[in-house]
């Protein structure tokens, strides 16, 4: 990124005070930044920063006042933190998608389409019959199988795994280290005690907008011609394992080391806490919010409950009941004092009855 | 694979009804196929496609009676589903196993010994003194670290690394990313509250017939001279973390995120959930079922248990507290009642006693 | 390694009986040993095999008093269990740090600076602008980003993945797999039930004497300037997630699979078991022990503390509540029964006032 200040104030509608014409190449604190980079104030509290900070620019309110000399330049806005967070976004696309073009040594199949303004990186593997879109970055170390299709502006992070088959859709971001479209975990018993493998045939789909962290596995589906998906809009952690023939519903936010196990079906809009286990070929509502280390073992017909617990049930009924787990010897102290109090009693009424007798 | 239909029909013990000389390059579901691919029909909901289906082929029972006209070729057989599920598998065999030759760059140690119609991929790393099978698969990005020795007919997918000393048998699939031999998590606490690393010297032994999901890590024994050991026909998910000096006994099966600590012994036949943790130096009886998010902290000297929860015991009785536990608001209601009802019965008794006095 | 008998001798401060000219080349158990390697003697158990053992020397106590014939060298010194570990720390050191020189082919970008005697395995990837200490060894498949810095004698095994900007310090070893400064998982909801992804633009500082095991991710900070801390003689185990913004104290030791939520604090000379998870923008104060599958919901303020449970507190209290959650069943039928009898009494107590009146 290397931007005047008069440009980054017109991407920002804003005004410059000083010297326009200044290059401008990162971002910073204003306590931290040095000559070519720019910050901004929006806490007074940061105040006295300003007349102090190395910053070619810092972007301002449109009604601050400068107490003392300012020498810094100023971009004036009318919510600088509003805009510096749109700089924020700018900045880091222009560096998501700054690589381009082709490290060598790297590795390409037979009959592989390639769109435009495309970045492959030294060590990365693609297979035959790949289709890939426009703007998209194969970092080094990554495999891409045999007819896997990429969509446009996806970035694949170092060392991402893409099985034969595999299909990914636009604006896609996977982090390194994660595995889609390896085998489900398909054993059949024999009488010997001994499993024998159930072949693996299906696929991964993951559709557009959807971002995953690394080190995460999504299994292929079993059979041909069936997927594992990955709907829409998915934010997935890291370290998350996604079973064979799972769907994931549009806009669900998965946390790290949560595993959905063969064949679920989790709906759309699901919250869904970290190390949560999912049981296989269960259905999750849509709107579901489940509560971290929760087990889900029976499929959610309403929507939008909240859950949490080994098995999960209500939250609020979660943690009333394990107010009272924590105090279960004190419980068991007063049940014990009752026994005993009504061992007295009785004696007591049986005397008394004797008595009268 | 091409095959024709006639030569499918042989493998099949099958009959051919119609042109059996077309060429079948896929296999499909019947409502999907294309030409080329060979489709099955076993339930009778399903018959309707039959008479519409562009297959070259479909698989039907021997006794299959056509309401009206057919015009794929038809392959007839006693049992449609079984004739087909052969054919996946000799599908997935002659894909898993398709690969051949050596792909560069990659790169070869000193005094490697290699057998016959192995595969290695581009940028797959085989260390010094290497020892490899026949019809072994080595993907692209694998690392073999020295001295590691690989049986026939293995398959280690794209970026499984092998640390040096690593030996692995015959029939294994091992998936992307994971990770064998590393270091176990060894450190002596000295009295300035730092660690010291203790070295791992061990290694890691993967028996015959094992498979092995993706992005799982299996530590060095720590000894030189031992090994941490996966034995026959263990089948271990995605995920899963398995602990220095660990031994995982025959045919067991271990689902995604489970980890086992250090020195534990796994007994042979067991089927474990995922997300269970096993703490270390235990024993664990051979034929022990193990709940999911399961936490064992005792080994388990009888066989045959079914066990869960954290610590865990019998299964049935922890759904039995469970279902308890999610009254303990109740339960504690009716002890306060209880405590009110004996206070007052308490009062009635000692004035009933002090009227009598 | 190859020294002489009489230069380990040296070493280990120990004197010489036969012949002290003799090559050792390995370590190894007095029952296993072969020629060129050295074994230990220390429990008298094993005296048996001295006299037998193909070893070419054995390290004995110095008051060891030969009952037969010996053909081995022996190495006198005070405790030979002792001796022999210095021995297996020396070798160890010596087996990490043998590699060295720059295996092809391998990819290094513009202004690199590289200290001396390091190792760069094949296919390993360094970015632009990257600074690379003494005595590194970067394993193959190694991938390095821009701007990363790494200190003096630290090793990177195979495939480990550094982005960009990130820190490591000197004498840190990073396992393979381990993916070090992925984006955090941060998405900011949206009305239409869509996320926008907050850029991530911090960094990681791993400082130094840190090991972290194999398929560990550890996210970047989110803002810009800021970082997601590893402090001095952390040890991470494998599969462990450290969220954006979380900073972990000095010396604190996590065991496998546990995972630790955005901005948390971790204190100093923590202990904490596997499978244990840590929410988001809590202070874990020093010398807190967590126990394994553990849920930490607050801050824990007092140091020294022992916890565990799902949310977590005391151990103590914990395994008192969890012995009574298992009698469950058994206190709802106490409960039951009192309130039978209750019932009774009452009625009496109504039968004895109504007799009365």
């Amino acid at each position: 990124m290397e931007f005047t200040i008069n440009q980054i104030a017109g991407m920002l509608k804003g005004e410059v005070r000083g010297n326009g014409g200044e290059k401008i190449n990162m971002l910073a604190k204003i306590q931290d930044a040095k000559k070519g980079q720019i910050a901004f104030l929006s806490n007074p509290k940061y105040e006295q920063y300003i007349y102090t900070t190395l910053a070619s620019a810092v972007i301002v309110k449109r009604d601050f006042q400068a107490r003392k000399e300012i020498t810094t330049a100023l971009i004036l806005v009318d919510d600088p933190y509003i805009s510096f967070t749109l700089l924020l976004e700018e900045y880091h696309k222009v560096i998501s998608f700054q690589k381009t073009g082709i490290e060598e040594p790297s590795f390409i199949g037979a009959n592989v389409s390639v769109g435009n303004n495309i970045y492959r990186g030294a060590f990365s593997y693609i297979g035959n019959h790949v289709r890939i879109g426009d703007n998209v970055k194969i970092y080094p170390h990554v495999f891409v199988g045999d007819n896997v299709t990429i969509g446009n502006n996806t970035i694949l992070h170092p060392n991402v795994k893409l099985y034969a088959d595999t299909k990914i859709g636009n604006n896609c971001v996977i982090h390194s280290g994660t595995v889609i479209g390896s085998d489900g975990f398909g054993f059949a018993p024999q009488e010997d005690g001994t499993y024998k493998t159930i072949p693996q045939l299906g696929n991964v789909i993951v559709e557009d907008d959807v971002a995953i962290g690394a080190n995460t596995v999504i299994d292929c589906a079993t059979l041909f011609g069936d997927s594992t998906v990955v709907r829409q809009g998915v934010k997935l952690d890291n370290l998350i394992q996604v079973a064979h023939n799972v769907e994931i519903g549009k806009n669900t936010v998965i946390a790290a080391q949560t595993g959905i196990s063969g064949s679920s079906k989790v709906g759309e809009n699901n919250m869904i806490g970290g190390q949560v286990g999912i049981a296989g070929h269960l259905v999750i509502a849509n709107n579901t919010g489940i509560g971290a280390q929760a087990g889900i073992g029976k499929s959610i017909k309403d929507e939008g409950q909240r859950i949490i617990g080994s098995p999960a049930f209500d939250v609020k009924e979660y943690f009333k009941a394990y107010a009272m787990f924590k105090r279960l010897p004190d419980i068991n102290e007063r049940l014990r004092e009752l026994e005993k109090k009504i061992m007295q009693l009785e004696m007591t009424e049986r005397q008394e009855v004797e008595g009268e007798e």
